[in-house]
């Protein structure tokens, strides 16, 4: 493989990934990735957004999610297979490319179903930094899946959650996750019910996985002051809170008009009232505005935050030298002749005749 | 790089596709290509379709272009950037993946620049195997660039076509076709105007790549019995086609949500009526119905195609024992656990600290 043309497309694998984040260290990642999302954020309206474009079928979905500034476009592949783990397979799998908008060369290929647990765990921390009441120290977790480690460590390192109370219908779920992060220096507390887990806690994340209209926070588990961070229900069919949640706080989305498809707000007439995130970074808005207000953080992840942890990823793998070349694109000594590629071929084969 | 775990996927470089089109021949790989899109048009209706979701810019435009039976998802990345060849780049640039739909799995990406270039003349003919006169020998090939030696060769191999007229507001595109195909058993000649190119032949093929809405043919230059392949017309505000050649004909197109708004159709009303091309293959709808009726394909390029041809291009790896394997997806013992793969890192780091 060349490495020298403008042609070759940076490719980071799993384990480049995986490499990154171990060098760096998870907290450094979450930290990095949750300031380039902010970064981004702020600049809102520089950004082409659409809703992502999703292929449903009877097992579970695959989506592609494009953004682009006039600068860099990106674009995730994503999909969601609740079943998959059945088969020995993640729930969630997926890889992007950051191309040049001035050219349309892909620049970067990369590997993003670790990366997206990590975007999903930094964009959390991003909104709850925003919203959570800053005395937050204990935290419910919902869900003891693939993404929870993430969340829990992304709320310890970046937000100072000291406790986190574990809930997940498959119990060897919460073991897992308990063993995973029992050098971590969070206080873990597994718990029989979701009531259990809720009561007392500053925050409440919820990241289950059953494509499923679940209620698994209903209004009676609601505290005053309570931060909910809803990021398991995102997509039609898929939601985790009792519309009444929502309706007894004020609710906080990504980008509106993906989330009211594909958020817990399905649920909501479209004239319910929401505060995009960004204009809440901004200033543009009021967050939390009491100690005992709650606020709902209704996440279904957004193509930008893709674009910012792509954009992370190919900054850190630059500077640790990750990565390698590959040829996506074809190199052409002169870009209208395509068919120099194939010609001594076709001469061969004259020849031949 | 492993090769065995289920969630490797499968990569085709430029050089891997480069290399399958030489050892394959290019004759063999576009009647192939063509036969697979045919067998793909002929089950039209198990496809889930979509239009292509489009992110335009000043210098172009990125798409993406997803499509899926019950099996099999596909998708392209593909841009369009006319000055690209300024910079010494391909004006279009593209690759795609195969994933399957039970799991989402990515099983194959492949380069798709070259291979588009392939299976748009490959579409072209199966269009026009229906639709032009069975006796045609002649053709003008209107746009000398990239993708002209691919639709001259495909119409000579696969339909017959013995003599092509030349015509490119470039004379050095004139000259680099002429170059690259001298021994392909073609005559080839270069004409002084569009009108000296069309007159007398039975199929003019327009391929021409300059974003804007021109009217390369217009109704003076058509003659009974023609057959026009307009290839060039494929984005909003890119036409060839003068309004009137279409209101003349009857127009035949590949997805016709998409052709309204891209192909050259664009400039007549919604009421003009067209019909589906799987329609005609498939013998739901008449094709050609006399030797002097003008018959136009307003071809914009769909994503069925490219599924076909990703499938080809797969099958025929395979066989070739092309490609090789990469970790896009990581590899994880236990799915629920994506977490494993950073935990030695976290774990250094919680002793260290």
């Amino acid at each position: 493989m060349k490495s020298t043309s403008r042609v070759q497309t940076q490719f980071l694998s799993a384990q480049d990934v995986t490499t990154l984040v171990t060098r760096l260290g998870l907290p450094a990642a979450l930290n990095g990735i949750a300031d380039y999302i902010k970064q981004d954020f702020l600049r809102w309206q520089d950004f082409d957004k659409c809703a992502r474009v999703a292929s449903h079928s009877a097992g579970g979905v695959i989506e592609l999610m494009p953004i682009s500034d006039a600068k860099t476009y990106a674009f995730k592949y994503v999909n969601g297979h609740p079943k998959n783990t059945h088969v020995g397979l993640p729930t969630v799998m997926a890889f992007g490319v950051l191309a040049d908008v001035a050219t349309g060369v892909p620049e970067l290929l990369s590997e993003l179903t670790l990366t997206t647990a990590l975007r999903t765990a930094a964009m959390s921390v991003v909104a709850a930094r925003a919203l959570a009441r800053p005395d937050s120290r204990r935290m419910a977790l919902i869900g003891n899946g693939a993404q929870s480690e993430f969340q829990a460590l992304a709320f310890h390192h970046l937000l100072g959650i000291q406790e986190i109370r574990l809930y997940d219908t498959d119990r060897a779920a919460t073991s897992k996750l308990m063993r995973n992060l029992q050098h971590s220096g969070l206080r873990l507390v597994a718990c029989a019910s979701i009531a259990e887990a809720v009561r007392g806690s500053d925050i409440v994340t919820t990241v289950t996985a059953d494509k499923t209209n679940a209620t698994i926070l209903t209004p009676a588990l609601i505290e005053p002051g309570m931060h909910i961070n809803g990021v398991g229900g995102d997509c039609p069919g898929k939601t985790e809170l009792h519309a009444d949640v929502l309706r007894g706080a004020s609710v906080f989305v990504e980008y509106e008009p993906q989330t009211r498809i594909e958020g817990d707000l399905q649920h909501l007439p479209a004239d319910f009232a929401v505060t995009e995130l960004w204009q809440v970074l901004g200033g543009h808005a009021t967050g939390r505005s009491s100690a005992s207000q709650v606020t709902v953080f209704d996440s279904v992840g957004f193509a930008l935050e893709d674009y910012s942890a792509l954009r992370f990823m190919r900054d850190t793998a630059l500077a640790l030298g990750l990565g390698q070349s590959v040829s996506l694109i074809p190199e052409l000594p002169n870009p209208k002749d395509l068919f120099s590629l194939v010609r001594p071929g076709i001469q061969e084969l004259a020849l031949a005749a």
